[in-house]
């Protein structure tokens, strides 16, 4: 058997991170080195908080959270109460975490990790703003090659924004952390709303989480049913898009994802545009691809592979 | 029978514009009052000259024909000769014109028409960077709630830029008086690559231009086969999008569009987002709609209205 | 005699305006060829009235005086009624003028001069913004190589800013219209706030205007006397600075005045610097020198010239 | 007695941060908690080797120092070998430093310091970017309130920039970050360019360094002969300005030096005037005082008081 991929996951949950948690905890070919909780969809003290749940419900009170950012590197920070309920993680009843969170502040963390393990074998899965791995660039430069490559949930370019007609959440939250990831010349592939609007959480998928006997099947149940109401409600369709597990289920089966390598610029100039991922998809600039932009996917083999995994766990 | 509706008509002939003009010249439902020439996809000094050289085409010597601005209001000009060849309107064999260009200035002469003409009567038909527009509403304000409508081809949301990834060539010529247009008020009917991307010239449309008997079809045919060869080539398509002529078409045949009054701002602050048409499609923004942005087109229907109506030209 | 020096004054009257055109027209070296009104420290349609009745109180109904832009190219229209008064020049009580306003638009006939005149022969003296003569310089580049020599009236640098701590107020009024000016390759002279502050209006200069015989001396006390009263209070100072007669003075007696020939860059982006002309006059930058930007006067030799020129008026 | 004020020295010495850590380990009234480096003149590989040099030169090697931030928040490192000499601190030979380097980051130890200390009580004295304070405030925002006040030397208003006509070199560096430091409520006073140009190292005033017995008034002397070189010719002074030891100096004897309580806003959206401190010096807008700007300084006491200050030292 191959060794398991060691991955630190950043993120802000978040109902649809939380299922990606779940889905990375549930998956053998991963090794989940740590989480580092980041300020996002709601702060900071609050996303740690939801980690360490998501940990417990998975039956792994022994994976290390770590608090990061509390606020993007120079804007205020914008959460999204109005998506995820004011815990963030609305809709399961889940309790008070026992596990501790460690002391280590996020950013010491990665960076400790990056420097200490062998160079280009940490993979970093980031499902929120990015302002844990830029505060890391800023602090210790030298980590940016040492990444064996970042999948990060962020951006959209045909589907457009979502938080703003230009932007997505994640990278509109601190387009200043997003710009200097996609400029440090780490290997990315970055998921957008151009695939995750294809992951679709519809009734009958949601059925198939609700049909399980195990505690995280029903609270993956209740966590998209929570998740997809303002999505339906604002694009009319069955089911929300689940955008972060598709950053981990593109590290289980890549081949259930098509994108293509080209240059991401993110815009940081303009209140209009701030935050645009400007994907060059068709080549018509000179600028060097930066990152693998993924277009499209196998939705019902997502789904499948996320249904098969959930199963599993307690 | 209705009286038909007085529109000037502000180009950069560009093969699609040419086009445009020869479907406006065909049909009885529009009165073609002004041809006013802009610097965009060629210099005015060649694109004045490929508007007398279409109206002769049309057997329509008299039509007025004006060129106005050489440059963007504040931009250094691009052109696309890539795209247009170097005549900007390569392709068939017209003959050099001998209907004289009018000696007023363009900016001047729609605001004359405009302050002259009944308010509400008279609208603009934009083929091309909005220059002559813009430099109009500076220098009178008074004509913006003189206009009727003004239905532009320009910009894009779903379907991104094309001379940038952010932006298409209209609107990224002449931003900020793009910008103007927008901001002043003016009923606007947008017709964006969304829409135009819809309306590709393939091998059998244009056949059955050149099928016809009479010399508009032949130039047509000769006109589409030019421009098509860059697009089909980036994007891979039978065919490349005719932009213009569906300004036009909407005036004769809105059924045939479909699309959302929403906001869209330009942007004018960054370069990397330059002239980028931020479309409100799902209105996550409180600004108030100022266009109607059309996204789908019945294609079929289109080139059925321009056969017809090419066909009854000389 | 040498031949007088040909020049179009642009111009926004304006109290220290009113006593530049005063100046221009009681000295012989110069000849006025029109007065181009624009809007700035008041409308256009006040500024034009003010300039005729001036024309008409040095008993100069003979001057053409044509009205320009109304408003700045891109942003809107910010005014000075809080130094200039309602009717942008108030103070004395001039009658309504007979002599009539030039129907041709202000813009066209600078273009017009420009290009009927032997090329390098005119001069251009603005005193407000750089409206008109932007748009001129859109409408016909041809004109740029043609004009003498720009001297304006505008922008600060050891003195900082007067309507914003960056921004002098001709500049902030346009300043796409100014960075347009200084990017022209026209030579251009500049008397900014570092000069103007020299130049002030002190109870024994006004007195001296007082005294005369005739109404241009009593009309100058008058627009003094009100035109002093805000920067009195603003800097402590005794008399307020006379900024726009320093161009005309600069015509008539250059060696009153001491500058350095350097670059001069328009701030265009950013709100909290707009307008600013950021002056590189320690050459720190690579930039070019495109303006001679004028630090000191001679202020006693500039009042001198003043108060005798004046006096010889009706 | 009273107590000595405890201060942390940011800095990224630099021949004048070096006399002015020197100034401060030379007074009885303020007690250096600890010296922080930041990249800035030269990177903070060589300004925390040079910190370290200064505190054995004054004979205090229990000083802790430690190395921060080795980049800006978000621009590329730009540095000034061109005044201060390939080391930063060229001029006097200085051994290499036996004293050790914390191994603390220095952002950590200067949050530490004041969420440990009592509220309200430790000064920052800054000296260079301002990078360490602004990733401070971005890890712990809680610290802000826990500052005394920020003394810090950057900007300029009426001497404009030294590295680009509108911005100084610390605030340059950094701009960010200073945005982020006069945008937090902590007390300022800064001395900008117009003050410390009035600083000057005149050949008498270094003279008097030169004549001491000691072998820091000889190093003064030494680093003085070489940090004027580039000012005096750059602008043909007798000696360079002396910026960083007004720093000290204010907290030792503010009567020194007179400014004004006004709004600091800093530019960072335009390249132009990037890292601009655009002072409210006649409060024209309506943005409220954050900072006390200095304008002049008693040169004459300034140099009394450091020459009498090192001459204490070994």
């Amino acid at each position: 058997m191959t060794k398991p991929l060691p991955i630190i996951i950043d993120t802000d949950p978040g109902q649809d991170d939380a299922v990606a948690i779940l889905l990375a905890l549930a998956s053998p070919e991963i090794e989940v080195l740590g989480i580092t909780a980041v300020a996002g969809n709601v702060p900071v003290a609050l996303t740690e908080v939801n980690a360490r749940k998501i940990c417990e419900l998975a039956g792994r009170p022994d994976i290390k959270v770590y608090a990061g950012a509390v606020q993007p590197m120079l804007r205020p920070l914008v959460t999204a109460e109005y998506l995820h309920g004011k815990t963030g993680m609305d809709g399961p009843t889940l309790p008070a975490p026992t596990m501790p969170l460690q002391t280590q502040y996020a950013v010491d963390y990665i960076i400790d990790t990056l420097m200490a393990r062998e160079a280009g074998t940490v993979t970093l899965a980031t499902l929120g703003p990015l302002t844990n791995i830029a505060l890391a660039l800023v602090q210790e430069p030298r980590i940016a090659p040492r990444i064996k490559q970042i999948v990060a949930m962020g951006g959209g370019y045909f589907e457009g924004g979502n938080v703003t007609p230009a932007a997505e959440f994640n990278i509109y939250v601190d387009p200043q952390a997003a710009r200097m990831v996609f400029e440090s010349g780490i290997p990315i592939t970055l998921i957008p709303l151009d695939c995750t609007h294809q992951a679709l959480t519809t009734a009958k998928r949601v059925a198939a989480f609700r049909a399980m006997n195990n505690r995280s099947g029903q609270a993956t149940a209740a966590l998209l049913d929570f998740f997809e109401r303002f999505d339906e409600q604002k694009y009319g369709t069955d089911g929300g898009p689940l955008h972060d597990p598709c950053v981990i289920a593109w590290l289980l089966k890549p081949e259930l994802f098509q994108g293509r390598h080209v240059n991401v610029a993110i815009e940081c100039e303009s209140e209009l545009t701030m935050g645009m991922t400007v994907v060059d998809w068709w080549r018509v600039t000179g600028r060097a691809p930066n990152a693998t932009v993924i277009r499209s996917l196998d939705a019902d083999g997502f789904f499948t592979l996320l249904t098969e995994r959930i199963g599993k766990l307690p």
